[in-house]
């Protein structure tokens, strides 16, 4: 289930949150800009991230044609390597945003700002605080609600952590999302949307492989093909649609029809078995 | 047979009828330019389709290693549900095309037709309806030719939907994009070669899905794999090209190349069994 | 082990020898551009070269799910078919270069030139015909020394063909390039890195194949899973860095990120019998 929330995630991100923001602001301005650059950077990491991810399943097809065979323990060494290569890769881009060309963010930052209101940076985070807050413990009562509710309704496992938990779990990135591209801060929008997948892929994704070596329940990365395909497919379409820097409501439209398409391939998905542990 | 002219008509469009352009023009001009915010859309739109073509061969693969298995019924039900999506998508993309966004593409139209002489709206519609029963005769009659022909011939049945039935079918685009190119009219080329894969992606599958269940033998979506391989090499070439807004010769050598090695995988290939129907 | 050394050159060229050059550079300039025209070619062109060197691996998966199954003598046709259309390519692309479209080259070269000092023709080719020679006495040495050593170490043979001997053998290639990058003549680093494995996909492994058939050992050009994957990843990656025609360190850290994410694959790959010959 940790691993289809972590695909779920991305995916959310990147198609749902980032699709609907895009639609609606779509809905009020017909063309909406945000800084390319910044956004480039952000959505190449992601493609790493996305081949680090690509890359334990690759790992396993490949052992077990050998006559050596595929072993839990190699497989794990590989996804702590792998994990270890993101976690660096998460702070060099944090350098990288915060530090030696913050000005790329910071330009994006500002022409966002110039025509909203500003908060103060307490309120800012109070605010930030509380509804993350909120949000956090309608998630947890939410997970535990859907997961009693799950067998009655028929849903598989992996839907209810790809897409259910996800969509409940970012409801805080979505309605803030959403809300700066309604007021046409695109560089918001796209910030937390490309964002919040990055942490999810680069940051929370090797600190649980980390988490699970101290808790002696050693997990690793590998993803079911589906997930693999489901990530690779969200990343690339990103990729063509942050190319230009604008957006309008087609684009929208089109990062909303492959979050439906991969959402309707994970309903009629059978429980896997033999990979997902 | 089918939907082996699907993917035949999408790569052949995408490839062989671009690429043929590309490099017809390119002979004559050192350089040819379009408009690279319609072509995006186009593009994008194309990704998506690739997308819902994938996603039926991944849900078999990854439902034949689960303990339940693969099912028929719901494999229809899969691809019935993503031919929905891809309907739908289509006709955003023509609201968009046509009302919300019509600058874009009219832009590019005024802009292709100031150096051509006008035809009238009757005459061009006159000679549409000509050419295309023409070549719909031609077609029907050869498609018919080849099928006798083939076996005497000995090549299989995946060669011809892809590759032989694809060329003869699209005779039409092809040399009205090719004459386009030739008058440096490259956004109608662009528009015609794209916009042809758009259609048979997005419309006219779901509309066989669809007539598939009218006629009380549904058809799912699932297409074997070098198929697949196929229209994603193909739509990821596209993408590549035309992100730059302009044409040279050898980007017509890079498609048709691509076309080439399809096309040799699809001619030595054995006739497949266990996935195409 | 030779299709080994050639995965391993086309990703060392584009991962670790253009991302350790982006990254020295990008310690000293904060931004470094090059003429993306120019590039962008070139990467079109690799990608067609990855799209050749999958179909051989596809055509043998999906052969072996057909009733008739996968034959070695057909994949060596089909190999020799692809080589034929990649050498065609190539030698388009020399004409593309140096003939009908220079200026793009020409100009990227003496833009290049103006901040540099410059070597007189006869010494910058005494240099290179002396360096080469080193470098290659160097290789074959090291090369030697590698296979006795491999055992002891416990290195696998794919481990060392696609990383060990790719570092070594590319040498060359790698101190020009850092210290073009270092001087800010960013066009002939991406030429040096793009170019070479541009050369290693397009003739080298062409050449290989036509040779191989001189000496009565047919070769094909069939690659293990990993190793399309590993070309993918790269070249996809190498698209993405390469659009926008700057460069600055996070790329670099990027670019070997994806190759230290490869090289950590490969390491831990058991040694693979039924496909790799």
């Amino acid at each position: 289930m940790v691993k289809a929330s972590i695909t779920g995630s991305i995916i959310g991100n990147v198609l749902l949150v980032l699709g609907l923001s895009i639609l609606m602001g779509g809905t009020k301005y017909n063309e909406q800009r945000f800084n390319r650059t910044a956004a480039r950077t952000s959505v190449i990491s992601l493609s790493l991230a996305a081949i680090g991810l690509i890359i334990p399943t690759v790992f396993h097809l490949a052992a077990d044609r050998s006559p050596g065979g595929w072993s839990a323990p190699v497989e794990q060494k590989l996804s702590l390597a792998i994990a270890v290569v993101l976690f660096f890769t998460y702070f060099c881009m944090l350098g990288f945003s915060l530090w030696t060309h913050k000005h790329f963010f910071q330009g994006a930052h500002a022409h966002a700002e110039e025509r909203g209101r500003q908060w103060s940076r307490s309120k800012a985070i109070t605010i930030l605080l509380i509804s993350t807050a909120v949000v956090g413990v309608l998630s947890e009562f939410l997970v535990g609600t859907i997961e009693n509710v799950r067998d009655s309704v028929g849903l598989t496992e992996v839907f209810v952590g790809v897409i259910v938990v996800a969509i409940v779990g970012n409801a805080a990135e979505h309605s803030s999302a959403i809300l700066m591209a309604m007021k046409n801060k695109m560089d918001l929008t796209v910030g937390i949307a490309i964002g919040s997948s990055l942490q999810i892929a680069l940051f929370v994704a090797p600190v649980l492989i980390f988490l699970s070596y101290l808790f002696g329940r050693p997990m690793n990365l590998e993803f079911t093909m589906p997930e693999v395909v489901a990530v690779v497919a969200s990343v690339y379409i990103l990729f063509q649609i942050s190319g230009d820097g604008e957006t309008n409501w087609i684009e929208g439209i089109q990062l909303l029809s492959v979050y439906v398409i991969l959402g309707i391939l994970f309903f009629y998905l059978p429980e896997p078995q033999d990979i997902a542990p």
